[in-house]
């Protein structure tokens, strides 16, 4: 089976992405699956230092082209230093956020222009966009509404966003989506995550069995 | 007099520029000229904070691109939150630093591209380029000598790159000078430092007197 594929998953927070993505990681693992699963912004050293950069609350002043571009540098360091060598190592990758999250949050929902955030998106990674994209779907009042019932989670810079902003990043998504329809898929994440676990991979499944 | 213009000091390390830059603001302010004296890669506290990422020795990882991205981020920032509000004060700004830097350093002496590094920074400031530049020049080995005699100055990562790529620095510089020659005004850095103060304070002076 053809292995070294790119796999993202995408969606706002709040709608269990990270856990899905354990739990499928510990399902691929169970199949020997060489499975590599990392996030973004971070997943190595200089990238999680440019992370703390931009989720500080602490950063209320930081500019949205600043944002969209250390996002960006996060991004090139993040791939060319750990995805890329995983890949070619016949790895398969899955990754928690990458460019259409930048498209979504800082090209639409920012309003700086998604054709502006793909060109400077374009600048750190190339024209290497990930072979499949997992979507998760959800009312932005159920994510939001998940995010404070959990209160040891981690509260970052973006989370205190308002219900006004992330209504458009769900917008800014389907935009994306709709550019893009081979490679996203999209999961209905207002389900029990049990089923949620079952409908993505079922999706990663059926596009690996057609890559074999 | 019109002051709110925006002038930028670029060159090598080692050529003075910061050591200049702060003898050319006490002559102005003895003639109260409300003059703001900046740097880049920092100059306000995110971009400081971005600053502390790129030139953290430790990061000899950093990929090219990456580098790239995080001045553009780190220049948008101080641009919108430092500079501009500035120059809408009627204030002279001088900044020691600027485009031409990622210009030269990134887009030529990397090997990026200057159109491309131009791209992400036409993203991160607009197409609001200084007012006037003044290039310090002088031979790459005499630059580096300057940086080991002091050794109370502060290394940074890029400081310690070979010869050969400060001689990419200086060609990347004249590359820039021959593509924006009305702004670009270049300065003999091997002199001794009071005459290099001279000379620029007479571009400085002449420039601010024809914008009379």
């Amino acid at each position: 089976m053809k292995r070294n594929l790119f796999i993202t998953f995408e969606g706002p927070e709040g709608a269990g992405k990270s856990t899905v993505l354990q739990k499928i990681v510990e399902r691929m693992q169970t199949q020997n699956i060489d499975v590599l699963s990392t996030r973004e912004p971070g997943g190595i050293e200089i990238a999680e230092k440019i992370r703390e950069v931009i989720l500080n609350p602490a950063h209320t002043a930081m500019d949205e082209r600043t944002e969209a571009l250390l996002y960006a540098a996060a991004r090139s360091q993040h791939f060319y230093e750990k995805v890329i060598p995983a890949l070619h190592q016949g790895q398969l990758v899955l990754c928690d956020r990458f460019i259409d999250s930048s498209l979504a949050y800082q090209g639409h929902a920012r309003g700086i222009g998604i054709d502006e955030v793909l060109a400077i998106n374009e600048f750190a990674i190339g024209k290497r966009m990930p072979d499949l994209t997992v979507l998760f779907d959800l009312e932005p009042s159920v994510g939001l509404a998940r995010i404070q019932a959990h209160s040891s989670r981690e509260v970052n810079r973006l989370d205190v966003e308002s219900l006004a902003f992330h209504k458009r990043v769900r917008e800014g998504y389907h935009i994306v989506m709709n550019r893009y329809p081979d490679r996203i898929k999209l999961v209905n994440a207002d389900q029990h995550l049990d089923q949620v676990v079952e409908n993505v991979w079922d999706i990663l499944t059926n596009f690996l069995n057609e890559k074999k």
